[in-house]
């Protein structure tokens, strides 16, 4: 049991190892990249743990930073998260939620469904006392670098003090976990002036632009999203999850269509292999699974959701980006700032 | 005056010549080469007189095809719309669409301030009987060809009536000017199942099952719009605006990406000048000014909205689009799905 003893700066965290389209093989790969690049992380691989033993069998890695924590059961992705939740106590986002919530793990990463994910985070491993609503804040490639996209997908038909919580926790994560100085917060609208937009949009204007914790520059039409035009992408769950979806199926679509042009003639063949290597470079900027996962933030503890196709490469940057994120004590200032807010009002 | 004479197949399109970034220029080119390539139209330029002699001076063109009516004021695209519309009574905006309410013109075709167009389009032409909201719908490329998005800018915070009715308008569209046969139905949703999203889609969604009169294949998630997986993709108007904004942004934002990745070595600018002609052949396809403009689908005449920086060709195509339009009768046909809507409830 000496391995499981607490080391002062070691992060402790479970990775869901049945979540996802490649489970168990690509998660557990990841996880032993994770440890073999980073000393101060210690994974717990969750599931069934004959399944996570083989595929261990495979690779070399120091033994005290991998532990395995049975769950038998799988939430599979079309089930009804709140009733799979309840019921499948022995399920491995049930059971890796549980360690964060006893304070056996600092956090979890799963591919597995994001609903559950979602329910899981509020039921299990709990709210911020405070914190309305859980915002998933994934972030997306741009020009520029990257841009945290918040709320996209935790919770539709939100409220307007939502979004004002969101762009805060948004601005506090930018900070500390990318290290930018303070971001640039805009709300996704159809317009650039500030009488444009739906019931929610002119709603929630007028707020954010009287918020002093906040550096909020105003409306961001969707087309200056990819320029980096802003840090902080606020909008509520179902434009973001529009956005997020549609960036990468515009992205793909066009990547597809440019290898196809480029296999049209023997020309454009012999030009391909040319450029390739160098586009291969540019377009690496593009790659999402660089940034890892999508945190659910305003929880008693991290939950990261990966991609549902996460590859070892994306797990890795998940698991690591829970050190960060740990060692940023994003969650102490998400506290901090709360408490400022209430004074104030 | 016996140029204004109605021919019996003749289609006569009013052409706001003031509105877009490239007005009165791309304007009037665009009109001449309409009237060049298509006998059967007359272009009605409207807007400040000499402005349009000039740039219609340096073209030849059959001169019964094309015939200016002056209005020598201008509305700007950051002007309160519904103000705009009363006051400047003599803009090209409003002289325009008061062809098409009169009857002198079949279509108004205009690169002008949004609003404007959509205010002017509810209050001066008028909705057909029994259309509640009348929407935009843009074509966007897809990798099988395009696909018509409505709702897309002209009434946030839709109700699901109003989804219905797009839905049906949506369908009479594509099946007539694009000839798609019994065209797919899909709304935009966050997930493939009947029961995931917003409010606004899981009232939309039972009611668009059971509409005998469309093909409805149920939820599209935004990653699919890019395949081509339906032909009318029904959305409310916020969605729909940052739908077609992202696509813009996201594609363009690749593309200079990818040029700025083939001019990083003297081998990939090589690779590059073999890949160019391929290259552009493939992406032609994705270039939305071969699609024309976005009607306002639902209003007595038609209305067609065109990008604010719109050049010629696109201009071009939104004057052509107006005559398949009128010969396959849409308004008629729009009509007719009413009536027998009515018949069945």
């Amino acid at each position: 049991m000496e391995a499981k003893e607490r080391m002062n700066d070691t992060i402790r965290v479970a990775v869901d190892a049945m979540g996802g389209d490649n489970a168990p093989e690509e998660i557990v790969k990841g996880a032993v990249e994770a440890v073999n690049e980073k000393d101060n992380i210690t994974v717990i691989l969750v599931g069934k743990k004959n399944k996570i033993e083989n595929e261990l069998n495979k690779y070399r890695y120091r033994a005290e930073q991998i532990e395995i924590v049975s769950a038998e059961e799988v939430i599979d992705c079309d089930e009804a998260p709140v009733m799979a939740i309840r019921k499948k106590k022995d399920s491995s986002i049930v059971v890796g939620m549980n360690l964060v919530k006893k304070g056996e793990a600092d956090a979890i990463v799963s591919a597995g469904s994001t609903g559950a994910i979602l329910v899981g985070g509020q039921m299990i491993v709990g709210r911020i006392k405070g914190i309305e609503r859980p915002p998933l804040a994934p972030l997306i490639p741009t020009s520029k670098g990257a841009s945290l996209l918040i709320d996209c997908g935790a919770n539709v038909d939100a409220r307007s003090s939502h979004l004002v919580q969101f762009s805060k926790m948004g601005s506090v994560y930018v900070k500390h976990v990318m290290g930018i100085e303070n971001p640039k917060v805009a709300i996704v609208n159809i317009g650039a002036e500030e009488e444009k937009g739906n019931m929610l949009v002119k709603e929630t204007y007028p707020i954010l632009k009287n918020c002093n914790d906040i550096n909020f520059i105003g409306s961001i039409e969707a087309r200056d999203i990819p320029t980096g035009a802003a840090d902080v992408i606020v909008c509520e769950a179902f434009v973001g999850n529009v956005i997020l979806k549609l960036y990468e199926g515009v992205g793909s679509m066009m990547l597809h269509k440019i290898k196809e042009g480029m296999m049209t003639s023997i020309r454009s063949k012999i030009g391909a292999l040319l450029v390739k290597p160098a586009l291969k470079e540019t377009l690496k900027d593009f790659d999402t699974s660089n940034y890892g996962g999508a945190p659910l933030l305003g929880l008693n503890g991290l939950v990261v959701k990966t991609h549902g196709n996460a590859k070892s490469n994306e797990v890795k940057h998940s698991i690591i980006q829970c050190v960060t994120f740990s060692e940023q004590r994003i969650n102490e200032m998400i506290k901090e700032m709360l408490m400022n807010n209430e004074k104030i009002n």
